[in-house]
């Protein structure tokens, strides 16, 4: 992998227009994890503090595994969706690309997803997951991501994130 | 990790009070993945086809992710539930207990999910995930599995499950 040392430097900042906001209200898809757009998906919202994107969600009671515990697929794809909003999100402060101007000419998707559950999350309250872009290549980004519920540290992954031209997009991925 | 050569001699037998039926109809609970009891879960089922495991399911149209393709955490999701019955059903195979006659004394957990998406899977009809344990040790066994959708293998996955006491089990783990 091509990449540049995520940790050496702070990141650009993040667009104007698009400061403060979840990346997904501002750029609207039907992912059953991450569109605002789909009214039965799990609508998590990814929000940028300093250079780490942060997940807080929530889940339901019937988004049990073991008793007591939220189920460990959902925390897989919690994470999925939010690295691959940290590789997307990175890559527009990269590139000075806002998300509120309309979608980027690339997307992202998973290339490889590893969850390592440490302990088991309990289903009251929210979760907590942080991510960061720890290499940043032409092609493939590594996303560390932590999942927490109030100090406990639940588990840990790691995502490799593609980019890929968006389908009908006009110009070459920035 | 201490192991078996999974590939080296066939599974003792399916008990016969087991046989022919999914494993999550045998024991059921409540996991929003493999839960019998959840409305409002996955309601993913796995039966034993010779040595391998075999889960079939049809996502709902809510379940996109890219457009037209199934959403990543929930391919994650089946293989996270579908690989720790794998663990389940292999353990009692090699114990001679049959779920039909009760919760055995133990459980697994996962202890490592790793998915390595291939290819996107159409969200139209149903994929098909296949499990073997490949390794098969007292505390931890190593499940091997492949997503597919007709003949296109959309996925590979390995999951490290974790063998532990049921809780209120009054033997211990078989």
């Amino acid at each position: 992998m091509t990449a540049t040392p995520a940790a050496a430097a702070p990141l650009p900042p993040v667009p104007e227009a698009d400061a403060g906001r979840p990346l997904q209200d501002l750029l609207k898809v039907h992912c059953y994890g991450c569109g605002a757009l789909n009214e039965r998906g799990l609508q998590i919202k990814s929000c940028w503090e300093g250079d780490t994107l942060v997940c807080r969600w929530t889940p339901k009671p019937h988004h049990i595994g073991p008793p007591g515990h939220v189920y460990g697929g959902l925390i897989a794809s919690v994470v999925d969706c939010h690295a691959i909003w940290a590789a997307i999100g990175r890559q527009c402060r990269e590139a000075g690309i806002a998300l509120a101007d309309g979608p980027p000419p690339f997307v992202y998707v998973t290339g490889r997803l590893t969850v390592n559950y440490l302990k088991p999350t309990p289903i009251d309250g929210p979760m907590v997951v942080s991510a960061r872009v720890v290499e940043h290549g032409a092609r493939k980004s590594l996303v560390h991501c932590e999942v927490r519920h109030g100090d406990l540290l639940c588990a840990t992954a790691e995502v490799i994130a593609v980019r890929v031209a968006r389908a009908g997009a006009t110009t070459e991925p920035a």
